[in-house]
């Protein structure tokens, strides 16, 4: 005996997304079934809302319902300095800190050799594009994650935009919030000894 | 800055269901964002489909399209004995084993004194309902969890049931498939023993 075709194919539905085994998927499928008609239905629309109604901005790739995005269009932020991230979500963890107050530039991706990712994979030909067009960027601050994918892209990003007379500058590198010495990594540590700065 | 309306929402509708929380209900959104637009739109039918499409079946208590369901309404099995489950996706465990071939019926939860759950939240009136109309039946199988409160309602439900000269049984405890003695708890060695069988 299958599992009733409707919930069979929910259970399906819920494998595609990450993280989300067979088990899981059908414990899912069957607390959607006794979720109440409104929810489940707030969940459909919301799934086809995000398809329908975001977009990328033309401009920083960032998502959007609006083109260009609201923080593009927003003149009272710095325009001389650009942010370039690899994931639209990574905007929000900078807006949520709340300190930064230039232009964003969503990547989408990074250059990985050990996936086959190569520049053209990447949106940064907009962004060549941009600071050619938009003579006030005066520093592009790299923001690449600290894992190899994020060091080789941002490495390449400073190779290709230095030549042209802007600043690029990246994330500092070292020990997290309340971190503990003991229980931090050699590279962590290694980086925190390297990049110290004067009392 | 907040997220994109149609992603918060989306957001919050992933946070309602089980084990996911925030950080993980965002990552899923980001993620659906990047999904084709068909695997969405056939996650947002099946989503509907289950809530239009499944219901109760009037005499096991088991999710189904058809009402009865297909295991109620087959002849072929052995119409002597009900196997007692707490939902339905037990009965789908059951099945795949394929060794038995009698019927069903879901009580939809357990008799819990510690979430306040009595014999009336649970699907048992219509199971003593069906015991008093089908004379035929003469054991009741209890397949409920072997936790606190699976054990509690098999209790409760064998001191009802056998009365009305029913057999009632139980689920034989005992070492699972491959368990190593070392590792095995001690209430389930307990009950290992408590249970040995002649060889």
């Amino acid at each position: 005996m299958q599992y009733p075709e409707p919930i069979a194919r929910l259970i399906d539905s819920y494998m595609k997304l990450p993280g989300i085994g067979e088990k899981s998927a059908t414990r899912l499928a069957f607390y959607t079934l006794g979720m109440s008609d409104a929810d489940v239905d707030n969940f459909a629309k919301s799934l086809r809302a995000v398809k329908r109604d975001l977009h990328y901005c033309s401009v920083c790739g960032n998502i959007t319902e609006d083109d260009p995005c609201p923080i593009c269009k927003d003149k009272t932020r710095d325009q001389s300095r650009v942010l370039v991230v690899e994931r639209s979500r990574d905007i929000m963890a900078m807006e949520r800190m709340k300190e930064y107050h230039g232009l964003y530039h969503v990547l989408h991706g990074t250059i990985s050799p050990s996936e086959g990712t190569g520049p053209q994979d990447i949106n940064l030909e907009s962004l060549l594009k941009r600071l050619e067009a938009h003579k006030e960027i005066q520093e592009v601050i790299v923001a690449t994650n600290a894992s190899l994918d994020g060091e080789t892209t941002a490495q390449y990003l400073a190779h290709l935009i230095k030549p042209a007379g802007i600043k690029v500058t990246r994330l500092a590198h070292g020990l997290s919030a309340g971190a503990d010495i003991d229980y931090t990594d050699e590279v962590t540590l290694f980086r925190a000894v390297q990049g110290r700065t004067e009392m």
